[in-house]
C-alpha cells in the first residue's frame, strides 16, 4: 500500500497512526485531522487533534499517555495562575512552544495546511498530516439542560459529565477542504477511519462540504477500527453519545453513524457475536483485542487494518 | 514625601527604585517607564523595562542581575528552537506568562496602562507603574555605518558593539502621555531621574509631546543619580553614545543632557571635583558611592537623593 488515508481525532486515532505508519512506507500515510476541538487559550491557538497526530508520528508523545509531549513540564501555567482565574486547560512548557509559532504563522497569514506542514517537518514527521478545512469550524456540545459548550470546555474542564443532547458543527458549511485532503481522499488505496469518537472526531471532518462526497465516490475500501468494545467506548465519552441518539454502545452503533461508507471494520473479539449482523450490512470483518495502550498493540491492530484493506481490495471491493 | 515620581528605564532605575519605595509610603511612588524597548518576539509583546520595574518593586527579580524573575527556566524558549532559527532574545517560562497575558490583554483592546497596571497589581506592587504612552514608540539606533537597528537588535542581540551615530524615537510625535503621566509629574513633590541611561531610556520619555514641557513647569526639585561613575558608564554602551554626541563621560556630560532640568545630582564619590562646575550650573550635589548591586546599597543611594531633595524643597526651589 504506498498511499494511505486516513481521517483522525485526537488519543485514539493517534495510536492506531503510529503503528500503520510503522508498516508503511515513509510518505504512504496522510492523515486529515479534525480541527472542530481547536480552541484559544491565553490568546494561543491551540489544536489538540493536530498536535497529538504530529507528536505521535514523531514519537515525541508519551506512549502510554498518548497526548502532549514526553517529558513536559508546567512551570509557564502555574505563572499564569497569577493572573487567570481558571487554568483548567493543561498547557505544558514545550508544548507552548509549538503554539506560540501556530499563532504567530497564522496572524502573519499563514494557512493552518502549511503551518501544520511546517510543524510536522520541525518534528521530523515524514507522514502528510493535513487539517480538515483552513478555516475555522468549532464543535459545540449541545447538553440535555440545553447549554451549548465549546468541545473543550465540555470535554476538559467539565470533563464530559454533562448529559448529550447533540453535537453543532459551527461554521462548516462555510468551510472548506485544506488543499490536498480530497485528493488524498481520491487517491487513496485505503481510506482508514481509526477508533475515534464519530460526534467529536469523524463528523466535524465530515461536515466539511465536499468531503463526506469525495468518500462516497471512493474506490479505495474504507476500514474502520472499532472505537466501542465489549459494550463501552474504549476511552472518552462515546457511550452516552450513541445512548443519546438511541444507538446501541457497539460496533452496530459505530456503523450506523458510518452508514454506506464502511467496505470493513476492525472490532475487539469481545463482540464476535455481532459479526453477522455487521456482515449482513456488507461490512467484512476482522477481530482482534482493540486495546493500543502499548507500540505493539497499535502494530498488532494496524497490522489487522491492513490485511483487511488487502483482502477487501484484492475481492475488488 | 508623599509623592515622588520618577522616569524610569530599566535595571539602573530599577536599582534605584526598590531602595526609593521602601523608604517611602507605600503609594507614594509613581515610575512613568520608557516603551521605547518594547519588541514583539514570537508574536507576544514584551516591554522590558516595565516588567524590570514591576518585578523589582514585587521583589521578585533576582536582586543581583536586577531583571527578569528569580529562580526562572527556558523550557518554553528550548523547545522554540525547534522552529526558529534564533532565539537570541531571553525569555524566561515564567516570565513568558507575562508576556501572555499582556499580548492577550493587549488584543482584546485594553489600553497599555490599565495591563499594565493589572500586571502589577498581580505581583503584589503597591507603587503606581504607568508606562510613558499607551501608544508605540521605538527606539531605534542609528549606526557609525548608517544602519537602523531596532533596540533589542542592538543592544541584545548584537550587544551594543556598533558604533552608535544617533538615536530615533519613531512613532513619538504622535503619542500621546498615557493617563496619569502628566498629573503625577505635576503632582510630584519630588521628581527623580534615576541612573538611567539618557539617551535610550530617558529621552524616549521625553520625546513624548507634553512630558518634557510638564517637566519645565515643574515646582517641585528634580534630582538626577548620575549613571556615570569615575570616567564610565555604571553599567550599558552609555559611554560610546556620550562620546558620539562629543559630551563628556562624567556627571557634566549627564547634567548636559538634561540640561534645564536639574535641581540636584547624586554623584559617585569619585567625580568630588565636578562638584564646582555642577554648582556653578544651579546643580546641588550629594557625593555617594553610586553603586547598586544590592539592596543595601540602593537604600543608601535612594536615601541621598530624598535627603537632597528634602533640603531643595526647604531651600524653595
Amino acid at each position: 500500500l504506498e498511499r494511505v488515508t486516513a481521517l483522525a481525532g485526537g488519543v485514539g486515532a493517534a495510536r492506531l497512526l503510529r503503528g500503520v505508519a510503522r508498516l508503511l512506507p515513509p510518505r504512504a500515510l496522510t492523515v486529515v485531522v479534525n480541527t472542530g476541538d481547536d480552541e484559544e487559550f491565553y490568546g494561543l491557538r491551540v489544536c489538540p487533534d493536530l498536535d497529538t497526530a504530529t507528536y505521535n508520528l514523531a514519537g515525541a508523545a508519551p506512549p502510554e499517555r498518548g497526548w502532549g509531549l514526553a517529558g513536559d513540564s508546567h512551570r509557564v501555567l502555574s505563572a499564569l495562575g497569577r493572573f487567570y482565574r481558571e487554568a483548567w486547560f493543561q498547557l505544558g512548557d514545550l508544548d507552548l512552544a509549538t503554539h506560540l509559532f501556530r499563532t504567530q504563522a497564522l496572524r502573519a497569514g499563514r494557512p493552518l495546511h502549511r503551518v501544520t506542514a511546517q510543524i510536522a517537518r520541525s518534528f521530523g514527521v515524514v507522514a502528510t498530516i493535513l487539517p480538515m478545512s483552513d478555516q475555522r469550524v468549532r464543535t459545540f456540545v449541545e447538553t440535555r439542560r440545553g447549554e451549548r459548550l465549546p468541545f473543550q470546555e465540555y470535554f476538559v474542564h467539565r470533563r464530559s459529565r454533562d448529559p448529550v443532547r447533540r453535537l453543532h458543527y459551527r461554521g462548516a458549511r462555510a468551510a472548506r477542504p485544506a488543499p490536498g485532503v480530497l485528493t488524498a481522499i481520491r487517491r487513496a488505496e485505503l481510506l482508514l477511519l481509526p477508533p475515534s469518537n464519530p460526534f467529536t472526531s469523524i463528523r466535524p471532518i465530515l461536515a466539511v462540504p465536499g468531503i463526506r462526497g469525495e468518500l462516497r465516490r471512493r474506490r479505495a475500501p474504507l476500514v474502520a477500527v472499532s472505537p466501542v468494545a465489549g459494550g463501552r467506548a474504549v476511552r472518552g465519552p462515546l457511550g452516552g453519545m450513541l445512548r443519546a441518539v438511541g444507538a446501541p454502545v457497539s460496533p452496530i452503533g459505530i456503523a450506523r453513524l458510518y452508514r454506506g461508507l464502511l467496505d470493513g471494520m476492525v472490532i475487539d473479539s469481545r463482540d464476535a457475536r455481532l459479526r453477522p449482523q455487521l456482515e449482513r450490512r456488507g461490512i467484512a470483518v476482522t477481530l482482534i483485542d482493540v486495546e493500543m495502550d502499548t507500540m505493539e498493540k497499535s502494530m498488532r491492530v494496524a497490522r489487522a487494518a491492513l490485511a483487511l484493506a488487502r483482502e477487501l481490495r484484492g475481492a475488488g471491493t
